[in-house]
């Protein structure tokens, strides 16, 4: 008859293999982060060249699809040595739907630059077909960030998937601002587009401030502080506020993306240091999880104690986490101790989930809401993002709340509207 | 090279075994529920022997004894027979660490029984011993109602769960019921206790009917609208309003023992119910999803259909689950849209899934809130309860809210009070 040492030990080897799993799938996220990175770049030479009805930018896009097909081999690689054979209880089925997805996406990809190639497409109809495939590849991501239940980790990935969040708004912006100064006139829809994608930036960044780990945090930090910010704002600031019609200096579009560029390349490095914290953080945790599991296991391999099994009566209860659980080796211990503590840590850990979960939570909420608008009141996705920023404004609420309000009001909105 | 499709179908894979191994998870849930049933009322009889000072109910409860002895031989076989060996990512880790606790439990019954017999504790430190195995088991039924992630199988675990977590608090204030009635003298204490006890209770059933069927709605429903609930409202009455020290005929602990076990009897008919609503649900949505395994698997034997890959990036965003899914056969279809659908529907289910734990948090941040507060100004369980509640009413906000705000202190509460 299995004994609770042994569910201990089986807990235990439950937890490892989930932080193995965490390893592999992170690796292909950085696969994935690195084709984002290319397509991100190929997207604003794409509307370099558009802007310039193909006279310049053509060889620098060549190289860089050429790079593009490379990563995407890789990735495709990585994909082909997922395990999808012995079906996984637990996120297998969205990150796979998610793969499936994304794999339509890259089919498409030649005949998308086809089109670029050929200016059969607008730069606004080519940013759209990128930014859905970057934002098919940043959901694989996100399934990812959902899938932990070690709340360190799950911090890590929430960081992280909010990082590259960020970096693909901020690719959008150079994309949209190249395409607007190649085009030299300005243009108020396009000027709030970039607005839109400043501030949608902007709180991703925050939510990766809050969750990463504080070294990264100032390697950010000090990547920012520097020249290129300031250009930067000084050319967000021509872009934005100039007049309906007024003409852009066309011969600015290059040095607004090399700057848009610089800073985005900053930003892999960032992302590249998260992945790496979190590389680390998983092996940290498997190593002690593995420590611990030879713990048990010696003590399987003890004669049991005389142990008084009343205890189990007259200790704390196992489900208040407001004493800090201590770790290490405990062959020392009575089994009940080791089964009340690791209830309390698995509590605990449970606890502070839920509170970074919270984090993707109201992401997905206020997505929601906003994909809620955009049916019913046919808005674009700024303008129902403008739309409830106004509403929180108004209302002196927060943007959650007003996501909230908006989706607890879907059952009374018409199915369609006229 | 792995496709779209395969993808598709090993996405498929995964939701079956999830499906699968929830089924088996709730047959292990099944029997948890009969032990419980079991243990409530050999605490409810041990109360009315110790009440008695040993001089009444000793045969029925030594016969209520054999009864829990065998179907605790029943949970053991079902532990034996789960899959330790493998470990599983997902909620393994947390479902087998209450195992284990559950297991040390199980262990110290029969000390426990022999305190009770020998009468060395009162009512109170039996009922405390046997409250405490009880929410170990129930502890092992939460895990199994926080590990699904179809929405329509989550609700009919949190309407289950809660239904039990109820039953249980109808349990306990049948065991303090029958001390006091057996004591012959009220007591302000315990009173308080009891309100707490029905008060919870209520919350409990609130969200069960929330959630559940509303076939098993109205099942309880016409159980709860006979005259035996009318007789408990009585004796709640009497016990409730007597003034400290004020005598209670003893006589009456027997038929508010009945009268309560009536009620509880019933309320095991509708947690099997609820049971077999759930292995219904997941049987159902087996077949469909094995259904549609087989038109992807069929779809993987035909030649490719000519599709233009470029239809990838017209479609409608694939994120906004505004538009119900469909189901059913999908061979004329191309994969593209397969995939779409999927992804809707995973997303679809994901934001619903989201508003189902929301239950769950709730209690567990109301939990935690209180734990807290019986660490930090050493309340017993009711009175940290009313304080909250009490909060809750003078502020005008919800005790979820009230929750809250409690841990949102806990950082600036000193580590230990005086």
């Amino acid at each position: 008859m299995k004994s609770g040492l042994n569910f201990l030990v089986a807990a235990k080897r439950c937890e490892i293999a989930e932080l193995q799993q965490l390893a592999l799938t992170s690796a292909l996220v950085n696969v994935t982060g690195r084709l984002i990175h290319g397509l991100q770049r190929e997207r604003g030479l794409s509307n370099l060249l558009i802007g310039s009805q193909g006279g310049r930018f053509a060889e620098m896009r060549a190289h860089q699809i050429e790079e593009c097909r490379q990563i995407e081999g890789e990735l495709r690689a990585c994909f082909d040595s997922l395990d999808t054979a012995s079906a996984r209880v637990g996120h297998g089925a969205r990150l796979f739907s998610r793969i499936a997805y994304v794999l339509h996406g890259l089919d498409a990809l030649d005949g998308l630059r086809e089109h670029v190639a050929s200016l059969q497409w607008n730069t606004r109809q080519a940013t759209d077909a990128y930014v859905r495939l970057v934002a098919g590849l940043l959901a694989v991501v996100f399934e990812a960030a959902d899938s932990a239940s070690d709340p360190e980790i799950s911090r890590l990935l929430v960081a992280r998937f909010n990082f590259m969040q960020g970096k693909e708004f901020a690719g959008q912006e150079r994309a949209v601002g190249s395409a607007l100064f190649a085009s030299g006139r300005a243009d108020t829809g396009e000027q709030q587009r970039l607005l839109h994608l400043i501030e949608s930036q902007e709180r991703c960044l925050q939510v990766f401030t809050e969750f990463a780990n504080p070294r990264v945090v100032d390697f950010w930090a000090v990547s920012q502080a520097s020249t290129t910010l300031a250009e930067l704002e000084r050319m967000r600031r021509v872009l934005c506020t100039a007049a309906q019609g007024v003409p852009l200096n066309a011969q600015l579009s290059q040095a607004w993306f090399d700057c848009c560029s610089q800073r985005i390349d900053r930003m892999k490095s960032v992302e590249d240091r998260l992945a790496l914290d979190l590389l680390r953080a998983c092996e940290d945790k498997t190593t002690a999880a593995r420590a611990e599991l030879a713990s048990y296991q010696a003590l399987q391999a003890t004669p049991a104690q005389e142990v008084d099994a009343l205890s189990f009566f007259h200790d704390v209860p196992a489900n208040f986490g407001v004493s800090p659980p201590s770790y290490g080796l405990q062959l020392d211990r009575p089994v009940l101790e080791l089964v009340q503590e690791q209830s309390r840590r698995l509590q605990t850990m449970s606890d502070e989930l839920d509170t970074v979960r919270a984090s993707l939570n109201e992401r997905k909420v206020i997505e929601r809401a906003k994909g809620l608008l955009m049916a019913h009141r046919q808005l674009r996705e700024e303008e129902a993002h403008k739309t409830m920023r106004q509403m929180a404004m108004n209302q002196n609420r927060r943007l959650i709340e007003v996501a909230e309000a908006v989706l607890a009001m879907a059952e009374v909105l018409p199915e369609r509207p006229r």
